[in-house]
């Protein structure tokens, strides 16, 4: 059965809080040099029909007005 | 700057609520076949130095304790 990720990330424009706390936090810990950190959800599934995906973001996993979804089929199994 | 991206999950073995939730909800949706659902969080990040991902990882990105994580570093800007 194959394996797909799925990343979830904010729209670009859409304020991502939990983004630029960890941009703020960065500096502090003495990491410079850190920008424009977006943080969204990471899905990892194995499904029989890849064709389905697509519906499953749009209908369950994502939010289509703050979030954007890209979809990787050919990702090996977790190990 | 490289474009980086470090993909977050729960370990194997710990407990995935959410991976559950939507394992369970996704049949009713009318859905088969979808198994092995896990949630995790994704970074994406733009640095200079790829160097300290680890570092930043460990300090304040993931939990240890309960997550794997994994950094990729030739990953094309966010669009």
């Amino acid at each position: 059965m194959p394996h797909v990720r799925i990343l979830i990330r904010p729209k670009a424009g859409i304020l991502d809080p939990q983004g630029t706390a960890v941009e703020q936090a960065l500096p502090q810990l003495g990491f410079g040099g850190a920008s424009n950190v977006r943080i969204g959800r990471l899905v990892e599934l194995d499904v029989e029909n890849t064709d389905e995906l697509e519906a499953m973001c749009e209908k369950l996993l994502v939010n289509p007005l703050v979030e954007d979804y890209e979809i990787q089929t050919d990702v090996p199994a977790a190990s």
